[in-house]
């Protein structure tokens, strides 16, 4: 048995709870879904009045154990909290809070109940109190099908055909789930429909947090033995499912032994196509959806741990070692140009500008032995325990080469000579947000004239995403204050993004060039400042609009960045152009504050700025959609900052 | 000279800073409109290099005292720092903060700046970084015009049928507004047009922080005597937006004697219409958008002081008056039915349940007299010291007369011989939000089983309202904390409300009756509880909707009530049908949490609750535009409830 997928069996009524439990435990079902009320209790008509007896069952019948990790509790379905008559609204809420008292009790993991419609904002305000007012809320299952067939006969249409079908449960989940503020204790349940719609409706639920999906007996058919198997189609959909961490509950008629359709998923899991090789699949296992606040290695020296991490990535040091080989090679053949031995054989000096502990530096030798180069390298680091560990290998395992440790910051040392090329990696995932501009246009006047940065640019993107549970988890994340929460969703966070859903396609924010052009003045002349570098201007503001291509919720956007070190040498983090392998930067995710629901044809105006003054370095963002616009998000950097 | 009527003139360029305001103050105006920026003065190209002078005049030319209460500074009108180019945006922006941080040096009263589009998120945005780095910061005055000429002319229309274009300059404001979070410290100055709009357009402008208004010399004709004189149509918005204490600036070319066009002005503001004498214009003087919380008498006892207001309204006690007269004479009617002259001369017992300090027992003396009827006075009162005032009356002024003062809580005592009729004055502002349905329920088994309550009925009533003031005032009442900003935007707010406009009309909420019927079981039979009094369910949930009529934005609700005291005898404070001259009682505002941006021809659609257990009652409400929809506020009575 696979321990990665977990089934459970509903059954429609339970009159008795523990024969059904024990028949599910005995064909390997983990857990079942059953009503709450028994089906031989008539609930009185007025609930205030006590009646003795209750309205189900005696808790009694299975010990606590069970209860609290086998049992997914199903509200009474013709529970109608948002009928349209008062009278009825107050009567079903009784019924629907004595049930959810009775769930309370028995400390069940999930209560389960049927969206109907959109219409569900009391519904949403009782489960609201009920969490509000419980210490241990069980998590809520909200269950949709996946098409409302209603919509498609209202329509005349197929079902297959008919788009507005299949988004229609899809809202009824997600304005449910926004009524409960994206709680990420409430989920969805899914049940698979015989007819599938179109990948990009079945891409928008794998950003939803899917909990559970039903798999109804029906969809099952029997193959030449006589074994339920699901179509191609569907043993892809619940492979899917399942790799997002949804469960599966099987539903349903028992058109074959109950026992088979479990075989049949466990064996299903494990036969599931084989994935390519990709390290970051193993080493990002575990931090999916975990948010970590940004690295800031200019106000913070890292450690021992972090740099092990990071030097270990099988692909980017890889790529500096071809770009500054290039670079060697084209500078060698300049000099040869001007035809002049003396300069051809001249040493290169290359300074590797926050060195840590040394990759960039073996990038280099490397780079030189294979070039045949002569080359000095100056290594600058301003971590007092990074220059430790430089020094020692420049004393013991460069000892041949011409390497010299610099302790200081690259900002504020002056050497001679100027490098011919100056490499660097101080890039964050999103590009400049760790400084990188700062530092290099700080450390401009070690390059010369004509020498080459690498990298030489790089380039920040974004793409508005969907994500609850991201952006549940980033209000929630350090602490529980209001004040927290505003800071929170303020701010960027690195993350491994799994459940989440792209509303749009990536595109370009900011773009930094080193070496950097100066401020021009109204002559047409470059500004320089007291020591003759150019005066740059390293803030930005950046307008990018998307068109939305169907329905959907922005919780905040995926950020990415991609650099070009040298000639055609590049590395990435953007999605469609991710150097493979490369482990090194997880995205960021940038929430908005109000996530704003957006409609199929709208257009989503993002604004960005690049705030910088004398001691810091700030993001601002707005977001807007047709009537609907978010605050100014982090103004004057309130809540998130990079020092510099 | 009028004392209510502030007026400014604006100079387009001031060489002079130190003629021009005595020329200004010499013709009686109380403060100039200047730009920051001395014409002489020309700004260096790239403001980051620091220049010998400054880019504009010194601010010794003028004293301390005259800058921070005359001036009115002008940002330079070429700054454009939402310009589509990046580099203009840049540079645009260095010049705008120069200017701002210019005006906080000196200490204006106010910076005015004018809005040329919708387009302000950069604009904004600076400005609220301003506001947030400086410790007293100015004023801001947006500026606009009445009118968008150039949307009129971009559609081939008249300027006075254009609809979009007297829409399009309110758009300007209100989104760059809503961009400052609708900050208190905003306003706008509106600049009047030759053509004014239709009234529902002024109406909106009326519920808007109108802080100046400019009129141009243009539109003034010379009367006979050559005198500069305003159309009728232009002096009555004049006189309104001057109510809503706006300040009048004169600006444009000097068609005739600067100093006549204040002395208009003046002589205008002083021959306004005059308006009736009701008695709430005099009573709520000073007490404009001043943001109450509600009163729990029920909780706490009322102060004296809150007694001596509530006594003194001269339309309430009337009305009670009345109504008592009329059922005394029905009860005789209904008993000389029953031809039997005992009981016709049968003493009528009616109890004042919460008598305060007696205004109630007087009316219902009144109308014993009136109607020649024997009467037995209960006065019950739970508050201790209103009990000492009800039984000092009974003693000396009541002597003669059949009034026994019972004291306690009227939900718990039990009295001997039943009532024919009560007597009560529990409402609130908002009808039953001070907890009368609860009180009278509870006071059912004092009255007779055909008994008569006064009042018999109650209905709250909402209107959705635009008010940017409101709105902000309830954000930032009692605290700064993110926590405390959330209770205050989830309670209810009794106020005085002026600078607000109505969105549409007023509707009903939520209907009590008395005495109550009991909620029935399902065989119809009443529910009775121990004491055998009808088991009634005061919660209720109302569902209200509205089309909305002109663009506009939603920060709330009005919230009125009106209450049949018996037959014909009615009081209200819903707009339509207020008893004309009652006093005692403000409406409330209901404020929602985030506002929201309707278009004409959308629907509002608003849910309330009125929850109740053992211990509380509370509402929670939510609101549903198009897309948009606030959070549910007050879930679970969080942030504001009433103590049973």
């Amino acid at each position: 048995m696979s321990p990665d997928i977990s089934c459970g069996l509903e059954y429609l009524i339970t009159p008795d709870l523990q024969a059904c439990l024990t028949e599910a435990l005995h064909c390997n079902y983990s857990f079942i879904v059953t009503p709450v009320v028994h089906p031989r209790f008539r609930r009185p008509y007025v609930s205030s009045v006590s009646t003795v007896g209750g309205f189900t069952r005696s808790d009694m019948i299975l010990s606590p154990q069970d209860w609290t990790s086998r049992i997914v509790a199903k509200i009474s379905p013709y529970i109608c909290v948002d009928s349209m008559s008062p009278v009825v609204r107050q009567r079903h809420e009784d019924c629907l809070n004595e049930e959810l008292s009775y769930c309370r009790g028995l400390g069940v993991p999930a209560i389960m109940l049927p969206l109907r419609s959109s219409n569900t904002n009391n519904l949403a305000r009782i489960l609201q109190t009920y969490n509000e007012t419980s210490h241990h809320p069980s998590l809520i299952w909200a269950s949709v099908p996946m098409v409302s067939t209603r919509i498609a006969q209202r329509n005349n249409q197929d079902v297959e055909e008919s788009e507005e079908a299949w988004n229609e449960t899809w809202h009824w989940w997600s304005k449910f789930h926004e009524r409960l503020d994206w709680d990420k204790r409430v989920g969805v349940v899914l049940e698979l429909s015989a007819d599938l719609p179109a990948q990009e409706i079945l891409k928008r639920w794998l950003g939803e947090p899917v909990k559970a999906i039903i798999v109804p007996t029906s969809i099952f058919h029997n193959n030449k033995k006589g074994y339920p198997v699901l179509s191609r189609a569907h043993q892809q959909l619940v492979i899917n499912m399942v790799e997002h961490e949804a469960q599966v509950i099987v539903s349903g008629a028992r058109r074959s032994n109950i026992e088979y359709y479990v075989q049949y998923l466990f064996r299903m899991w494990q036969r599931r196509p084989y994935k390519a090789d990709d390290p970051m699949l193993s080493y990002a296992k575990g931090w999916e959806d975990y948010l970590q606040t940004p690295l800031q290695p200019l106000a913070d020296n890292l450690d021992t741990h972090t740099y092990n991490v990071f030097e270990k990535d099988p692909v980017k040091y890889d790529q500096y070692q071809k770009a500054i080989t290039q670079a060697l090679i084209d500078i060698r053949q300049k000099r040869q140009v001007k035809d002049n031995d003396q300069i051809v054989n001249e040493l290169c000096v290359i300074m590797v500008l926050g060195a840590g502990r040394g990759p960039l530096v073996r990038a280099t030798l490397n780079a030189a032995d294979i070039t045949q180069t002569k080359v000095k390298v100056i290594a600058v680091e301003k971590n007092p325990c990074a220059v430790l560990v430089l020094a020692a290998q420049a004393r013991e395992v460069w000892r041949d080469r011409d390497v010299i440790v610099i302790p200081g910051d690259m900002r504020q040392i002056n050497l001679s000579p100027k490098a011919d090329i100056i490499v660097s990696e101080l890039l964050g995932s999103w590009g400049d947000n760790e400084l990188s501009p700062e530092c290099l246009d700080g450390a401009a006047g070690l390059l010369k004239v004509d020498g080459i940065s690498i990298p030489n640019e790089y380039n920040s993107y974004v793409a508005p995403i969907s994500s609850a549970r991201l952006w549940a988890a980033a209000k929630a994340a350090s602490s529980n204050s209001a004040q927290q929460r505003d800071k929170n969703l303020e701010t960027l966070w690195v993350v491994y993004m799994q459940n989440k859903h792209d509303i749009a396609e990536t595109k370009l924010v900011f773009t930094f060039k080193h070496p950097a052009k100066g401020t021009r003045d109204h002559e047409g002349k470059e500004v320089t400042d007291y020591r003759g570098l150019p005066l740059t201007d390293n803030r930005r503001s950046a307008i990018v609009s998307w068109v939305v291509k169907q329905d959907n919720v922005m919780h905040g956007f995926g950020g990415y960045f991609d650099c070009s070190l040298y000639g055609k040498e590049m590395i990435s983090i953007v999605p469609s152009t991710h150097s493979p392998g490369m482990i090194s930067w997880f995205p960021v995710f940038i929430p908005i504050k109000t996530p704003l629901r957006v409609h199929k044809g709208e257009v989503i105006t993002a604004t960005f700025w690049r705030c910088v003054n004398s001691r810091r370095v700030w993001y601002e963002w707005i977001v807007e959609v047709g009537n609907c616009t978010t605050p100014l998000h982090n103004p004057n950097g309130r809540s998130s900052e990079m020092l510099l």
